[in-house]
């Protein structure tokens, strides 16, 4: 993957032009592909060790502590000491104004080792950033700087028992913490009650403590809240109370561990229901307070009713980290797939006069069928990590690039957000099980990867939104909600590589292919925008999600084929690389590219079948 | 379910049709139903609630033996009462002559229930209709009657480790067994000596015996062999040797549990490698041998080098029962899917005028996108179902329908039998994945049924031949290789259901889709017939298999429209059964069809791109 993360880092996004901007100056490509290199190596050499393990031997409760596998916490300690989880900070708060884009492809190399493993780093790396980017200094201190070295690990906690994707009916509640709630140097002091549920890295051992960083429903001075998503703050809670270094004070913090979700995979990432403020440990807040059942203490992170936007604020980068970790398992198992190819043998090859029946038997890799499973792999993972890329280039754009560009940047990373979070999920989740096809029965038994790799990648279609959320976001928010202005910022793009391709011989055709889709689609929103009844509009939002997907994926695999039938200069390892991405983007054009017409159908048609279906006719 | 079936059998496939023949003139629809009542019964309240049991308690190899959870020999003891095992045998020889279409549908219960469980039953039951089709008396008396007693369990040996698709290549060695090999009253004896893989069954205490249908290579009189298919012949190895009455002789024959495999799911069907004559239990032959080493004892049935073709006699039933499996697994997840749409609240509904966020939480079913994915699970499922049906109808006139139409039902049935096989295993995977995602993150727990209905599905593409090994008999041998014969006979079946829906007001605008549809799919034949490089026809028979499986859904869902929409006549829930189905097959023609157009593109364009792929490219 290391050749292919060269290509598609320094000749297709140009990352090296980054080091030209004043945030970025110190670094250059030396200083990236250490950031790299390093990766890769503990990747390799620590992590995806571990991974079976971690499915094995699934977190269990043994008096009253969560046990994990051994060599867990020690992962996770020679991971923070890469760095990794203050890259992105200002260097004046000990990070390294590293590019998001070489933040993200380096993370790359431990979601592919162990995704379950990885997903600690990656929470604490998001919770980090978002006490970074909103948290008052003293929060910094306090509750970023310990994640960001290691010390204390992060957790995202949203959903509760009865409220999943409806976020507007979180029922954990807030409540100012005493007079002197709006005095304390860590923030407004409050207390929290309620249960949150899914919370991934909710509790363990792996270090001196746990920053859960919750959605609640909080009241104001009299004691009032709002109904829906603008009656939510966003609070700071730690498992164990920290003075202003975010130092442990050895006083408990009343969060209570429920229980653990048993899952179907991801079995290395601890998954818990918590209730806080049930009164299990009743807490003396600094304020004088001693009842049982007071409420956790949370300290409020930006502004009452500010939550869900504060939580939207990195959601763009935890969607963009889902997908690459769903396009990841799919590069892993497309891996495990082409070295079983490679070294099994089975049946003999079909020429052109039919099927030799004599002679030794070939490698699995000799089968028509069996390249056109690596081909859709292939097209499904690296597409998909090309697609993260981009999204990461945009972030980095978006935050450094001049102003024009920083707005057009924003434009599009909002616009391609939920197909980089959906995208990857769905189609890497086919290319791991096309991984186990490949290995035939052996892929079946728990002897081989590729099972735990297919586990693994199914939840990726639900956590962070999920398939259907990311379909009306889509749909509803990012091409409709705005008259259409990102559709033509893209449009443009993808046209101005359409241009570029109908120049060469090789791609006028792909290039024609692409161009009647887009103009395929381009009718379709029109007929969308012009339909009043938003129910109708939305109600194929899930087949408008394929067909958006897909084609964005066409577009990135024409400008990835153009990048890539530039002259070759390493050699001959890299003409085979460059030849292998020009024929997978083949693959791509004649077998992926036509699903595109067949989900547009319904949506063009506006379709109603599905909203007219009754309850009682199922 | 049942209502479901009613409709199948009784109005679409006139079950009751049958009764008028010689061979079913003592059944009747009653009959019919005091069988599949039974069955419906006995698997909702013995099997059903042992589905998740099995699945948790793998069987495990306890000193030398197979240990598995309580309950499952009493469940098979209860199921071999029922008299399914020898349902379609003759009367004389213990059966009830039941159409095969009966036995079928009343099996698809138990597979719902459990699938892991119902394969014990099934494998037996296909194992003692291969011998009572193609054995000598005295075979049928010592090895299929004990089978359909439920005293003795079947196995079907024919992967080794070193060949599973490649069977030509199968090693495992048979020598006739001395001078008296050809006057054993059990048929001509020899000693096999090789390894068997992936044997379902292949040991377990669930009875007094079990026989292992094995294809080996025969040598002939002067010890020689022959490669390739044509040189395997089929041989019954019972695991205690028996004598003519199949009763155990107190002597063990010497086949060993080498061990067990450990797979993702279908994890109650105990699944074995095996050696065959390893000399672990040396077997004192009837002739007087006493050699270490000497070989399991084998009895071979029918004919020298006919092994093959005896195993594919029963091949059309055994993938029949594979595409049923999968239905089924469709459907428990379907009906598992829709309950909890039903239970659990969840946001609100999207009306003409956008989401309101106000008023309680409404049914997920409420959501236009939870129907669009309980409408596919349904489509998938029931189309799998019908499909099925079908072909065991088929199965049915072929054995007992006047000789024209006996002629014209083998054809269709050898056509369409990959497709029953393959497409419930595709597509039902695809809704049990549905299932899980409608249910959110509590599918992705082992909490809910339906994370095991899925990855229990996940063997049907790769056991009985795996899915490219379904294209390449559907195209190479099915369509192409009888000059285009049966596909002229579907087509025509096809268009007799087309002419019937353009009679219709409802039905025209499908039925002129589907028309389209065969139109192209006829050209693209036309194509592959005009060309010679054998390799370059069957590059995309993948792809291929993938538009005929979907044109012929279209086929069966319009028919089932045509089939719906008569009159009905049993009250509301009658009703509302075929206004629903009539719904599922609109979803099925706007959603559905549409995609056999992407996937006929590259077959069309004889596209070359996964044949041209090199090996060093990947």
């Amino acid at each position: 993957m290391q050749a292919l993360l060269d290509l598609l880092l320094y000749d297709w996004l140009n990352a090296e032009a980054l080091c030209q901007r004043p945030r970025h100056k110190d670094h250059s490509r030396e200083t990236f592909d250490a950031a790299l290199d390093a990766a890769e190596r503990l990747a390799r050499e620590v992590f995806a060790p571990l991974n079976r393990t971690l499915d094995l031997e699934e977190p269990r409760l043994i008096d009253g502590k969560v046990v994990q596998p051994q060599g867990v916490r020690h992962a996770l300690e020679a991971y923070a000491q890469l760095g990794l989880l203050s890259a992105g900070h200002d260097q004046n708060a000990g990070g390294l104004q590293m590019p998001y884009l070489i933040d993200l492809a380096a993370n790359a190399y431990f979601s592919r080792a162990s995704i379950s493993l990885s997903a600690y780093a990656m929470l604490t790396y998001a919770n980090a950033n978002l006490v970074m980017a909103h948290g008052t200094r003293a929060q910094k201190q306090a509750f970023a700087h310990p994640m960001t070295t290691g010390r204390c690990f992060g957790t995202m906690c949203l959903s509760e028992p009865q409220a999943g994707s409806s976020l507007g009916d979180i029922a954990t509640r807030a409540t100012p913490d005493g007079a002197g709630h709006a005095q304390d140097p860590l923030g407004p002091r409050y207390r929290l009650r309620g249960s949150k549920m899914w919370i991934s890295g909710g509790e363990h051992e792996l270090g001196e403590n746990i920053l859960h960083l919750v959605l609640a429903r909080s009241e104001d001075e009299r004691g009032a809240v709002r109904p829906g998503v603008k009656g939510l703050s966003l609070f700071a809670v730690p498992r164990w109370l920290v003075d202003a270094n975010g130092e442990r004070t050895g006083e408990r913090n009343d969060v209570k561990l429920i229980g653990l979700n048993h899952k179907l995979g991801y079995r290395g990432t601890v998954n818990t229901l918590l209730a806080f403020g049930a009164g299990e440990f009743p807490v003396r807040a600094p304020g004088g307070l001693n009842n049982r059942g007071a409420g956790a203490i949370g300290y409020r992170i930006g502004e009452h009713g500010q939550g869900l936007a504060l939580m939207f604020h990195m959601m763009n980068e935890a969607r963009l980290n889902v997908g690459m970790g769903a396009a990841m398992l799919g590069m892993a198992g497309y891996e495990a797939s082409l070295r079983y190819a490679r070294d099994r043998t089975q049946g003999r090859a079909t020429g052109p006069g039919g099927k030799r029946s004599e002679g030794p038997q070939v490698p699995l890799v000799a089968h028509t069928d069996v390249r056109r499973m690596l081909l859709a792999q292939r097209a499904y993972a690296v597409g998909g990590l090309a697609l993260c890329l981009y999204g990461a280039r945009l972030v980095d754009e978006k935050h450094t690039g001049e102003s024009d560009s920083a707005a057009e940047a924003a434009t599009l990373l909002e616009l391609l957000t939920p197909v980089a979070k959906s995208w990857p999920s769905q189609w890497c989740l086919e290319a791991n099980s096309l991984a186990i096809q490949i290995h035939g029965g052996y892929g079946y038994t728990r002897d081989f990867p590729v099972e735990q790799f297919w586990r693994d990648n199914r939840l990726n279609m639900i956590h962070e939104g999920t398939h259907g959320i990311q379909a009306l976001d889509l749909l509803g928010r990012k091409i409709l909600g705005d008259g259409g202005v990102a559709l033509q910022r893209w449009a443009a793009c993808v046209e101005a590589t359409i241009d570029r391709a109908h120049a060469t011989a090789e791609l006028a055709e792909a290039a024609d292919a692409l161009a009647d889709r887009l103009a395929m689609l381009r009718v379709t929103v029109r007929r969308l925008q012009e339909e009043q009844d938003t129910a109708r509009v939305l109600a194929n939002a899930g087949p408008f999600l394929e067909a958006f997907g897909h084609l964005v994926l066409g577009w990135i695999w024409l400008d990835l084929s153009l990048c890539a039938g530039a002259r070759p200069v390493k050699g001959v390892e890299d003409e085979q690389l460059r030849r292998g991405l020009r024929q997978t983007a083949r693959y791509f054009f004649y077998h992926e590219l036509p699903k595109v017409d067949a989900w547009l159908a319904p949506v063009s048609a506006l379709d109603n079948t599905c909203a007219e279906m009754q309850d009682a006719w199922f």
